[in-house]
């Protein structure tokens, strides 16, 4: 009843012919050879591997979750460590990878692509490989000559996995408190002892070895977060012998119950710094960043799963009539039974999310394919401009398809009625799983605050005048065709509204140094609806040029759905932005 | 860590402030005698139930579920049965039920906040007793006087629970499908036949007897709806052998898990009519408008207790320092820790959730107010008019209610960071409870469809024109004080928007008889944002009359917070409502 085909075909359009990727592969050295069929076939690929070997044990995964022996051994649910031993075998893991480390040098973007595949088909089973991205990324950066010889090539191709042990009991969002110590030994080898919790993959029967990033404090190094450092642990050490890290527990979770959650204890753990020292978090961002992507993206496979399932099964559930002209019914009609699909209640939902979902897409593939630029291109200035907006998409690729992903499935959840609420229908998990990547690799709100901070206010406005040229020129180029006006219309009154609020927030208020921070997240959804009026705008263009196929057709009626009845929705966001007279209250008493 | 305190100074101040109910109680014989001290002790013990019986096995009972064994019996969660037991020795099952039938004869009003108080403590158990009053209504509007000896004060007491048994495989909001089959008897009796799913409290360990009352085709009848009769079919049978119906499965479902959700065989089992042959449906919503007040009600429950217990998490929980004045800060501040209610993106989240909570209380209770009057008003006119503003305000509480419920679980959820997906911190929980009350007794769908077919076109606007005229009247009354200012304008632009929109619907649009109902739920969520202002406007004009007490001038300060901060939200609303000029797309094709 639940199941997922990969959207090849609006993957395609997006990365052909809405971004024109292929066009850009061949401006990067790395990429110059790839063409778009090439491309075609590693989707397809990984389609295939979505839809046979991760999409089947999804709900049965998510029943049996994953169990702890008293001795600290943790299993996976049935199939995992299969599906994993293929993942491996089929090179996934090296996808974008170093090709003189093994891997297979493809861009970013389709990396993205099969992450949000894997995302979609088991968000659960997909936790276990997505880390390794930011573990090769951040080894690749700051490892040592020697780490990156014993362990990068393993990364990279999968036989290891790998975690990020940040969180601990006091230290969520607020990293600064983190009380692991590493003391330095003798041999430039350090010894690591303290407790993080909430660390995905933090012990599994996946792989052999399990390599732990840990993010600790040094013997004598200041407190606060310029005190972090970052340590390499692996659970077994070279010489083949067990290290002194320990799963104590697992949590029982809201969702992803296949993905274990750990509580590690280290209690003198060999590992080795990665790094300076007292620049642990620097380190760990290049993990981060890269992880932030890839959570937006769960986000957008979310969406994907839900809709597409919703509308299949909005086409073959069966409920009362729906009007026939002249007429308008409600519940109990005796006159028989369409589609649910024909209800304008369902009919509405259905469009929403495709609207949602497709503009998602444009905006996360977007957010890759600047990564890819920003790594790869060979023109400095051409780097440095990808680099600035990439780093200014992600926060909201993290938090706007997220919260796109959660509430989008939740939205869909009510097409299936009472069944919406019954595990073997598949939505309600979809909506538990969804809920956590709101949460981890910091919080919605903070991405808000690092939107605000970092990515508008930090740098003079640099990134958001080169978002906003690109906002602009596409206008323009809507403009420019008369069946897309209200396309650059409505992309144009976003921007204005954006640049207003961008504008509010560099201004800030001299009397309320807070402000900023309190309308944080309704700028950011903000500049997600005006990017996802750019999405739209860019898709119906692309669509508008094979008008006739139905198709594509469909495409520029989804694309105008959304300008016309989702965009809506940002009007409160700027609103709420643009209303400088009003002052947060002091926090609510308790009762 | 998640605890349950019933809001009472709240419930006090929106019985006896805001809606001066103690008043009206004078007006209506039944209640004469009840003043405002009395009704708040009746509040009290219900308090002291809900926190100490009924809280504690909340969490416990969402672990351990309901167990069904091969015999068809099924099992509640620990601690169930000797609560539903002591709600019965309590006498609150018949606290609002008539004193010739051993009920205590209380105000709905008051019963309204004993089910909100429940379903925040424990939604799951909270079910059980929950079906019993609209199994009582029903019986004694419809029932025969046999059947009202035999079953009614058994009902009233709790010593029998009830269910409402509807919902067929084939036949979920479209009840004219339904194909359970009774075939009478020459005794006067029935036999019925046939399976049900989704029966609430279908089967279970807390009473000797359950009643069914089931909605069936008799022999003969013709298809639809109109062919549809109820019948009250029993467990056990008068002569105390056990009825042919039995429980062939317990659905596993995303939360309310402690609520046993049965498939139920009615395999010739013996039953009698209740009311007329072919007017089971009218039968049933008797039972059905009960229902959805009280469905509403869960969703303010979810409310109050998400929005309390964050309340108190971020008073405790220390991150990072809030931003001294002159400076702003982002993530990994290493200058100590504050509490974080302190932090801005926080502080929003507790600030709104208190204010959709505050004013939810106020709409859910005023028609709960009008349910009393509707039924007790000594005046015929009085009766009508309150009739007509609860039948209009029924779906707003039903569907707004419940969406503000879980989306308002759900925004809460946040402030936990990672320790809100895990189950002890008991959000994640009320995240899952809360979502079927989107669902059932009619999805939200079903209720904007009802709202806007039924309530605003099936009667020419006479229900619309008593809202307006107390939305107006209201608006007037802020209007006169100074200081309210803003919530007489922000009330009287609500009014005039729901005005354009009802007039729009009235006018509907020839071309294309759909358009209704492709914006009905728009139009719901405009008008529960528009109630909410009213409920705002009372509110504060209730607190200013205290002004200068700090709790008071806080239920100020959350009114304004709603009028300013939330109500931008229904901008989008009805701008979608009155974008005449948009046709709904035919459905979306199946990929």
């Amino acid at each position: 009843m639940w199941s997922y085909a990969a959207p090849l075909a609006h993957m395609r359009f997006v990365i052909e012919e809405v971004l024109d990727a292929p066009a850009q592969w061949r401006a990067l050295p790395a990429h110059a050879d790839l063409d778009a069929d090439t491309a075609a076939q590693v989707l397809e690929e990984a389609a295939k591997f979505a839809a046979e070997v991760v999409a089947p044990i999804n709900g049965s995964g998510d029943l049996e979750g994953c169990r702890r022996q008293p001795d600290g051994k943790v299993t996976t649910p049935a199939g995992y460590r299969e599906a994993y031993r293929a993942f491996v075998d089929g090179g996934w893991p090296a996808l974008a990878c170093d090709p003189a480390l093994g891997g297979q040098g493809l861009p970013q973007l389709l990396n993205a692509a099969l992450y949000e595949m894997l995302a979609a088909a088991n968000h659960a089973w997909s936790m276990y490989p997505g880390l390794l991205h930011g573990a090769y990324a951040c080894l690749k950066a700051h490892g040592s000559e020697a780490l990156q010889a014993a362990y990068l090539p393993r990364v990279a191709s999968g036989e290891w996995l790998a975690t990020m042990a940040l969180t601990e009991p006091q230290a969520g969002s607020d990293l600064g408190q983190v009380r692991t110590r590493g003391v330095p030994q003798p041999d430039g080898s350090m010894k690591v002892s303290g407790g993080k919790i909430f660390i995905s993959g933090g012990e599994h029967d996946l792989t052999d070895n399990i390599v732990h990033l840990v993010l600790l404090r040094l013997e004598g190094a200041p407190a606060g977060s310029k005190g972090l450092s970052l340590a390499l642990v692996p659970k077994v050490l070279p010489d083949g012998s067990r290290n002194a890290v320990r799963c104590d527990g697992i949590e029982k979770k809201m969702g992803i119950k296949g993905s274990a959650t750990c509580v590690l204890a280290f209690e003198g753990a060999v590992g080795w710094l990665v790094g300076e020292p007292g620049r642990g978090l620097a380190a760990m961002f290049v993990m981060m960043n890269s992880a932030r992507l890839s959570v937006g993206l769960q986000g957008l496979g979310h969406l994907e799963m839900a809709q597409q399932n919703a509308v299949a099964y909005a086409h073959e559930r069966r409920q009362m009539r729906a009007a026939p002209a002249g007429t308008a019914k409600g519940e109990g009609d005796d006159s028989g039974a369409d589609p649910i699909a024909l209800h304008p209640a369902v009919r509405r939902t259905l469009w929403r999310l495709r609207a949602l979902c497709e503009g998602a897409r444009v905006i996360a593939y977007w957010a890759a394919q600047e990564i890819d630029i920003a790594e790869r291109h060979p023109d400095a200035t051409a780097r440095q401009r990808a680099h600035a907006l990439a780093g200014l998409l992600t926060p909201v690729v993290k938090a706007f398809l997220t919260d796109c992903g959660f509430h989008g499935a939740a939205a869909a959840q009510q097409v299936w009625g009472g069944y919406g609420y019954v595990h073997e229908y598949g939505i309600e998990q979809s909506v538990r799983d969804s809920r956590i990547s709101m949460i981890y690799e910091g919080t919605n709100e903070i991405q808000a605050i690092d939107l605000v901070q970092r990515k508008l206010r930090g740098d003079g406005g640099a990134a958001w005048a080169l978002l906003r040229a690109e906002l602009q020129d596409e206008a323009a180029r809507c403009a420019a065709l008369p069946a897309l006006a209200d396309f650059a219309r409505a992309l144009r009154e976003q921007a204005a509204a954006a640049d207003d609020a961008v504008a509010a927030l560099a201004a800030g208020r001299p009397d309320d140094p807070d402000w900023p921070l309190g309308v944080a997240d309704d700028l950011l959804h903000g500049l997600g609806h005006t990017l996802l009026a750019w999405a739209w705008a860019r898709s119906a263009r692309a669509a508008l040029s094979r008008a006739g196929d139905a198709w594509f057709d469909e495409r520029l009626a989804a694309a105008r759905f959304g300008i016309d009845r989702v965009l809506p929705d940002a009007a409160p966001r700027w609103q709420r932005v643009l209303a400088r007279g009003l002052a947060l209250p002091a926090a609510p008493a308790a009762a």
